[in-house]
């Protein structure tokens, strides 16, 4: 078969190799699309602290079992099921934990082996360019749940790139008021459409002073030291990017969560149930988070996209098989 | 009356003035007993956010309206009760806030002006001695909520001094294991009759490695460091004392709330539900709280101990009328 694999960091391969064996509880699964996220770009040029070498990467997965047959969304975390995290349904947590394209060979291959557990059947009205986006949905679904945000609050979001605005159609799924920020206005011009369409309003500036809720899906220690400053007293910063910086935060900064009962929360991956829900909220808004889709490519043409993808310039591409 | 007047920074004068008259709402309670908390210390050597000079201090109050009848504490707090957050419940957060001792004249005097609906009856089996250290009892009660503390959870109590100690008694009391820790252990063996006869294992160093919670009642950022460090994924840290230190807080930090998905929350003073809260903990553990307290003194008496309190170096003093 066809695949991708990052042989070591910054050489990414174009390879042939045998189909993967289906180990015990496994399946084989013949991918029909993959799509590409900000973390494989990262991979690829500088690694990440959960990737194992050499990989094929991809963790955004949608395939069949049978050709022609009904379509599957791949959870691609596996955990152990018996640890205190998995039992309390933080399986992400698990101590265990082994991901597609991170541990494990991913989707960015023609066939790659998944535990049955972790398939999850789409909607016959979905498309798979569609599907494929439930993974890093639910990324964002995880971080509303960490922020336990409600109907009818404010919610900040920094970074108007395609995780920042799919945390918005979340956000606005449950009905509460999303709002995005980002300082690149290139960026928000870019989704003009999806924002006209959604009524998702992007600036520049945040506007509203006091958000009872502010997500960052950009890297930076200062949308940190900003979004503490936006919330309301008791609202909740949940930190959804890493950050990239090597800078510090003051105590003044973090004295301020202690005088207006802020909360801080971290949200990292997602679980199967968060991705189940993320398949319900990209039925609703499927012609949305179309718009949110730049180009569908071929295996050949990832290498040529990552460094797009990597500066910030670049909504979803899709790898079709 | 008899009042102590902080007239500016460092300058703490006993002296006479008017009984002070009752306001709309308003009663005037004969204090029996004000207990002398750290910010009072504060106050008195180098100001606070919220203090109003000048002042008669004391904010942890005990009184009768009718000579020789029930006793009541006193919410110190007054607010709207018409904004968002008094109407959640969280009135400690309301932005009119004023507090007795702080913006107002308070306890160290014979007589304080209280809004009726502060004042919360003491139960006729409560020593006043006891009942006044509700308030700071019940700012614990608050940090065990804002982390949501359940039975059964491993909590770690940085720092040894009083209310450190008394959070550890409002973690026992719903159930949960209590840990206290003290990198001074002069600290720790202050209070060694307290925590051989409640059964709380004070260490000089952190013994358990995965905590459900971490709350500092010390206020060195080291404390935030390595309380993130000692708690399992998707635990909280509780920041129940503001940081002192000039000092910041690396983005390495940060991001292990990201990857292991932490809470991190401020509390900041008490609600009135919370201080009823405290009565029934401090019945149940009346005898261990009195040991808590390293004497009862009268208000002349308040300017010699202040520096021993600040210090760190002293249990409760319970000024007495």
């Amino acid at each position: 078969m066809n695949l991708l694999q990052l042989e070591k960091t910054g050489s990414l391969k174009l390879k042939q190799g045998p189909v993967p064996k289906a180990g015990d509880d496994e399946v084989i699964v013949k991918v029909t699309h993959c799509s590409l996220c900000r973390t494989d770009a990262k991979m690829w040029k500088s690694g990440q602290r959960d990737l194992v070498l050499p990989r094929v990467l991809g963790h955004e997965i949608c395939g069949v079992i049978e050709e022609g047959k009904k379509s599957f969304i791949v959870w691609p975390g596996s955990a152990c099921g018996y640890c205190r995290q998995c039992k309390a349904g933080r399986e992400n947590l698990c101590g265990k934990m082994k991901i597609l394209g991170f541990h494990k060979d991913g989707g960015l291959a023609e066939y790659v082996a998944a535990p049955k557990s972790s398939l999850i059947p789409v909607p016959d009205d979905l498309p798979g360019d569609v599907a494929c986006l439930a993974e890093p949905l639910s990324c964002t679904i995880n971080a509303l749940e960490m922020a336990n945000v409600s109907a009818g609050e404010n919610v900040l979001i920094y970074g108007a790139g395609p995780v920042g605005l799919m945390a918005a159609l979340a956000v606005k799924a449950q009905g509460a008021y999303p709002f995005i920020t980002d300082i690149n206005k290139a960026r928000l011009t870019m989704t003009e459409n999806f924002q006209d369409r959604t009524g998702i309003a992007g600036t520049v500036k945040a506007s509203v002073p006091d958000f009872d809720v502010v997500i960052n899906a950009a890297p930076s220690l200062d949308t940190f030291v900003k979004g503490i400053d936006n919330l309301v007293s008791g609202g909740c910063f949940c930190i959804f990017s890493g950050f990239t910086d090597k800078d510090s935060v003051s105590s003044v900064v973090i004295n301020e969560i202690h005088y207006r009962q802020l909360k801080v929360v971290g949200a990292y991956g997602c679980t199967r149930r968060q991705m189940e829900k993320a398949l319900i909220i990209l039925r609703k808004y499927k012609d949305e988070v179309k718009l949110l889709i730049e180009g569908h490519i071929v295996l050949e043409q990832v290498s040529s996209v990552l460094p797009k993808i990597l500066a910030g310039r670049a909504l979803k591409y899709v790898v079709e098989f």
